[in-house]
């Protein structure tokens, strides 16, 4: 697996060469400063999990990887984002422009690289990912600044933005090794735990401390992002609460002070907590997709991701 | 064919619906607002000329539209733009953030369209073509602010940014009639029709009147982009105008009345006289690659195409 992962890191490498040299720069920055290769692991090991032997599966990992980057660069410009992964963003150091440009070419190259795969099976897979997150993307952007946005609009989101693309990684795992009667499975186990995964970040924004979390706390907050701990709290709220976050997400009246009140306010109604019990109702069902599976490394491997997920430090 | 490209609309129209109503709202704002569909065009008067009977034209020359569509979006986010043909732009209305999201939801939607085309070959020639059109866009960020980028420097960017497309588009209309011997000769005519359109695009930048231009006469020139007009102009310059170019464009300090010294400057090197007749070259270079195929309504329309490209009203 570590052989597996180092060779996808070849592929990526290899594929962000181009004779503009701003754009190796640019994405070597973002693809090669540490990321946890979560969603490229998900191929590799759900191939694995079904018994396969080719080489495949590295070349559709590293596809993966260039989608999710693609829209981390995008990401960031939209979201104005100055720290990713404990570094400046590619945004904060070329600007919003070269994000934006660099992040077409790493998508349109994820397409050149499904191509020589060869697969229309693939391809659709990974196109149809790539139309449903951005357009979870937008979705994001109509939620934004409205606290009375609710749970299953929360979920809709990040199933859409978030999900979409583990359930993906893990899909094409069945699709290399002619599984077809396991694509569904791992469908479905992908997709539980990237919604897990989504809400666990969320609930990070709020709960973990500066120094573990590896991008600003509270950026969501600043943002007038609307997550599962803020949709929490403003339903339980009292009316002094409701309007409190009505200042600071929806109207954007920011003051000293703010965020440390908001985590207080979302601690008194145990929005945390419960965002955590949540995200473990869903590592629970894709445990369960994968109970029909061979005992053995990958399984193994695949579980604790899944554990991970929800025991990330904070 | 004005049939044809009214199905390439709706084809177009139903491809942009999606749950998220800010999707379909900001698409049909840029795509439904009066673009010339000069690129789609190719793509069905290519494939028309080599006899094409079928139907899958219509749906590859919306994924065409889709992928300049795409770029659009992106460019104007880029350039800060307020103005495209006459309307306001989309990020001017509902902001950058949608603006890079919907350009992401459009691509996507170009692959997913093409998909359903099912043909490899075509996959092939548009995900080259995107990841190139993107390293052009980023080569031509590279250049930006500095007036010593030479003639072929600019070749290299406005042939990746713009001509690509053009070319692909044409191809396309050889690989769905299945008339192989035609596709380079195509490829050829589209490549140098979009080398002449983008000079042209360019010059009229300086040339045009405003209430022809449909977009700011002068952005170019706030934006420091640098174009044929420019590498002309200050090639040809003496010292105190290579020192107004390198204060304008390069310091970008920029006082009143600087553009219409611009002009004057560029006017007194001939400068737009020499991008036309440069434009005039590869539209006859274009025009030579059209000789091979037999006379009729589909060549004459793309001959027309050509004409238009150096006749543009400005």
């Amino acid at each position: 697996m570590r052989e597996d992962l180092a060779r996808v890191d070849q592929v990526i490498l290899a594929n962000i060469d181009s004779g503009v040299p701003l754009i190796p720069k640019l994405a070597r920055h973002i693809i090669a400063a540490g990321g946890k290769r979560l969603r490229p692991a998900l191929t590799l090991l759900s191939a694995k999990l079904c018994g396969y032997s080719g080489q495949r599966h590295i070349h559709l990992a590293a596809c993966v990887e260039f989608i999710h980057t693609a829209t981390l660069l995008h990401d960031d410009v939209v979201d104005e984002s100055v720290l990713r992964r404990g570094n400046a963003t590619a945004n904060d150091v070329w600007g919003n422009k070269a994000s934006v440009l660099v992040g077409d070419f790493l998508l349109s190259r994820a397409f050149q690289l499904m191509v020589s795969d060869g697969s229309l099976q693939v391809l659709k897979i990974l196109s149809d990912a790539s139309a449903v997150i951005a357009q979870g993307e937008v979705l994001q952007l109509s939620t934004a600044n409205n606290p009375e946005t609710t749970q299953e609009q929360y979920l809709e989101v990040i199933t859409a933005k978030t999900a979409t693309l583990f359930s993906a990684a893990c899909e094409l795992g069945a699709v290399v090794s002619e599984r077809h009667e396991e694509e569904e499975r791992l469908r479905k186990a992908g997709l539980d735990l990237g919604i897990a995964f989504q809400i666990m970040d969320d609930a990070l924004d709020y709960a973990a401390s500066q120094a573990t979390l590896g991008k600003t706390v509270g950026d969501d907050f600043r943002e007038g992002k609307i997550t599962l701990p803020v949709i929490f709290a403003y339903e339980r709220g009292n009316a002094k609460e409701q309007a409190f976050w009505k200042r600071t997400l929806e109207a954007q009246d920011m003051r000293d002070g703010d965020l440390d009140h908001a985590i207080d306010i979302i601690n008194k109604h145990q929005s945390i907590s419960e965002s955590i019990a949540l995200a473990e109702t869903y590592c629970d069902s894709a445990r369960a997709q994968l109970a029909h599976f061979p005992a053995g490394a990958e399984k193994d491997a695949l579980l604790e991701t899944i554990d991970f997920c929800t025991q990330r430090a904070y």
